[in-house]
C-alpha cells in the first residue's frame, strides 16, 4: 500500500496544436505507484487564472507529497528542469481564453520569484547517466507555464516537507513532424521514462547534489 | 521469396563516440523483408577510401536493387535525405584512420556532383504524415559521409533502375545526454520505424512528388 | 551643466578572451553627456564578490541616477534587455579569481529575485525602430553578469527614484572571427549607438510601454 | 589607370523586405579602385531566368577578370564564401516575378554542380585575421541565389583565368531589428569593408590555402 501522493500536472493544446506531450506524459504514469507513491495526474487548462484554481483544487483535494507540473516547450530538445519562476504574466500570445495580460503579477504582493524545492541537479545527473538528454533551465518563460509553476510554489510556501516544481519537455515527433523549422522532438516512451525516474530521483534523493547547472548568460 | 535487394550501409562510430546511430538503426532491419525486398546490412568504416572499397566489395556481392547508405549528423533534428553528393573531401577532424584530406577529390576526374536518384520529396512527404520529422538536406557536408555517398553514385552511375541515396540521422538520445549544449537526438525505435516507411517509400513511389524541399540560402 | 548622473559598467575581459565588448562600450561614452546626464563608466572585475564591491563604492562615490551595468552574451544576437535578476551564483566556469560557486545565494537571506527598474519595454520598442536588433531576455544566467544585476538592485532598493538594470551585448565581430561556430556579433559603433539611445529612453520613458516581451517557455 | 575589372552583383528586395544588403553592399563599392582594378556593380532582379540574362549582359559588356555575386542569407552571422552552385532550382517562396521551380534544372543539360574558382580558403582565412566573422559555406540553397551562381560559373567554365564565386551576406541590423526570433546581422561598413578585403585577396592570392573549411555533416 502506497501512502505518498505524488500530483502530476500538464496541460490542454495550445497555439493551434491537438495535442499537448505534457498531458500525454502525465496521463500516462496516472495511478502508478513509483518509489511507493501513488501518481495522480490532472490537465490543466491553458488559461491564466483558471488553470491556478485547478491546480489549488487538486493540492486540496490530493496533499501530495511531490507537485510536478509539466509544459510543452516548443524548440527544447530535453527535459528541461525548471530552476525559478518569476512573478510576472507577459503573454506573446493569447491563452486558450483569448487573455493576454502583460507584465502583470502571477499573485500581486508576492516576491519575484520562487525557487524550485526540487533537487534538480541530482535529476539532471540522474537523468542523463540513464541515457535521458536533460538540463537545468534558468526560465520558465513568461506564459501559462510560468503562471502556474508560481502558483505551485506560492501555494506551497509554507510546507517546506513538500517538495514541487516545473518540467518543460519537447514537442512529439508528430507535432514537430508537421512544423516548418525542424525543431526538436522526443518521443512520448522516451518521455515517460524519464518522468518515471525524475519522481523517483525526486523522492529518493535527500540533499541535492553541488553541481553546476549554471549559465553564462 | 523476395527476390529484390536493398542494401544499407552504417558506419562505426568516431570522433569520440562509443556508437554510431547509422549502424545501430541499420543493423536493426539486417534480414528483414520490406515491400518484398530483403534487406542486407553493412558495416563501413569511418575511414575515406577504406569505406569506399567495402562499400563496393557489397555491391558487387549483392547487386541490390535499392541503397541507402546513412550517418550520423550531430545536431540535426529529423531524418535528414540529402539531395546533392559533391567531388571534395574536406575533414575538419581525422577520419578514424588519422587522415585529414583538404579539398580533395573523390572521384579524380569525376564531376562535381551526383544527385540522389531517390523520390526523397515523396520520402519526406510520407515520413511526416506519419509522423517522423524529415526533411531535404543540401548538403551531407565533406566528411566521410559525403565521401560514401558520392562514391556510391559514382558507382552507380550506369545503372539507372538502381535507386540510391544518403540519410543523415540525429544522434542517439544516449549521446545527447553525454554533450554539452543540448543537442537534438531521436529515438533508436523511431529511426528504425522511420527508416523502415524510407524504404517503402523508395521502392513503391514511381515519379518522385512536385513539392518544393529547397532552401532559400 | 549636467546635474544628473549615469554610471555605465561593463567588465574586464573572461573565459579566455582578451576583450571584453561591455567595457569598450561603456568606456566609449565615459564623460559624455546625455539627455542632460553626464555619464560615468567603471570597469568590474569578473570576479564573485569583488565585482560587487567595486559596483558599491561607484554607487557611493557617484550617486547616480541612472545605473546600466552591461555585460558579453556571447552567442546573442541583439541588445538584449534583462528583466530580472535572480539570487543565485552557480558557475559553470571558474570566474577570474579562481571561484566556481555553485547554487550559492548572490545576497544571504536577500529576496529570489529583483526586477529591473527600466523601462524596459520602451527601451527595446525604441530601439528597433530606430534600426538595433534589441530585445527583452528573461534570464541573465547565474555567472558574474545576473551577481551584479542582483547587486546592483539589491543596493538600490529603496531608492526607488533611481532606474538601474543590465544589458547583455553580443560578442564584437574581431572575437567572433576567432571562434568556431559562427557566433554572431555586433560592430562596436553600432553598440556605443544603441547604448547612448537606450539610456536617453531610460531617462526620458516616464511609464514603460504595455507591449508584450514575454516568452512561451 | 587601373585596366583590370571587377564585377560585383547584388540582387533587389525580395521576400517582404525593402532593402537587400547584397545591394547596399556592392552599389558602396561601384566605382572604386581595388589592387588596381575598377569595380562595376550591377543589381539583379531575384527573378529566376530574368537574373542570369541581366548577368550574361553584363558579363559581355565589362569582360571583368574578377566576379563576385552577393546575396541575403536571413539568420547567417557571418560572411560567407559558397564553395558549390548545384543545378537546381527549387524555390519555398515565389520569386519577384511570381515564379516557384521545384526541382528543374538551372541549365538543362548541365552538369550537376559547379565549385568556385576563388580561393575561398584564404579569403577566409584573411577575413577572419582581419577580425570579419567569415566561413566557408557548403550550399548556397535552391533559390535565385545558387541560380546566379550556378549560371556565373556556367557563362565562365571555358574562361579559367576568370576567377567568380558567391558570397552570402547577414542581414543588416535595421532588418533584423523588424523581424521575431532575433536573427543575427551586421553592420553595413563592416561589410562593405570585409568585401573589400575579400576581393583584394581574391585577387592577390595565387594559390589557394590547405586549409579545412569543411563540415562533418
Amino acid at each position: 500500500m502506497s501512502d505518498k501522493t505524488i500530483l502530476l500536472t500538464g496541460f490542454e493544446p495550445f497555439g493551434g496544436e491537438t495535442v499537448n506531450p505534457s498531458w500525454e506524459v502525465v496521463r500516462a504514469l496516472d495511478g502508478a505507484v513509483i518509489a511507493g507513491a501513488r501518481v495522480h495526474a490532472r490537465r490543466l487548462p491553458c488559461v491564466f487564472g483558471a488553470a491556478l484554481s485547478e491546480l489549488q483544487r487538486a493540492l486540496d483535494e490530493l496533499k501530495p507529497e511531490l507537485v510536478l507540473a509539466l509544459g510543452q516547450a516548443g524548440g527544447r530538445s530535453e527535459l528541461s528542469l525548471e530552476r525559478v519562476a518569476i512573478n510576472v504574466d507577459d503573454a506573446r500570445i493569447a491563452d486558450n481564453a483569448g487573455a493576454r495580460p502583460i507584465d502583470a503579477a502571477v499573485v500581486p504582493g508576492g516576491p519575484a520569484a520562487y525557487f524550485t524545492t526540487l533537487p534538480i541537479k541530482a535529476m539532471v545527473a540522474g537523468l542523463r547517466a540513464a541515457g535521458h538528454p536533460a538540463g537545468v533551465s534558468q526560465t520558465a518563460g513568461t506564459f501559462v507555464c510560468n503562471h502556474v509553476f508560481y502558483g505551485l510554489q506560492h501555494a506551497l510556501r509554507e510546507r517546506p516537507a513538500v517538495r514541487s516544481g516545473f518540467m518543460h519537455i519537447p514537442l512529439l515527433p508528430e507535432q514537430a513532424a508537421r512544423l516548418p523549422g525542424a525543431p526538436a522532438s522526443m518521443g512520448l516512451q522516451a518521455m515517460i521514462e524519464g518522468l518515471r525516474l525524475a519522481l523517483t530521483l525526486a523522492l529518493q534523493t535527500e540533499a541535492d547534489l553541488r553541481q553546476s547547472g549554471g549559465s553564462l548568460d
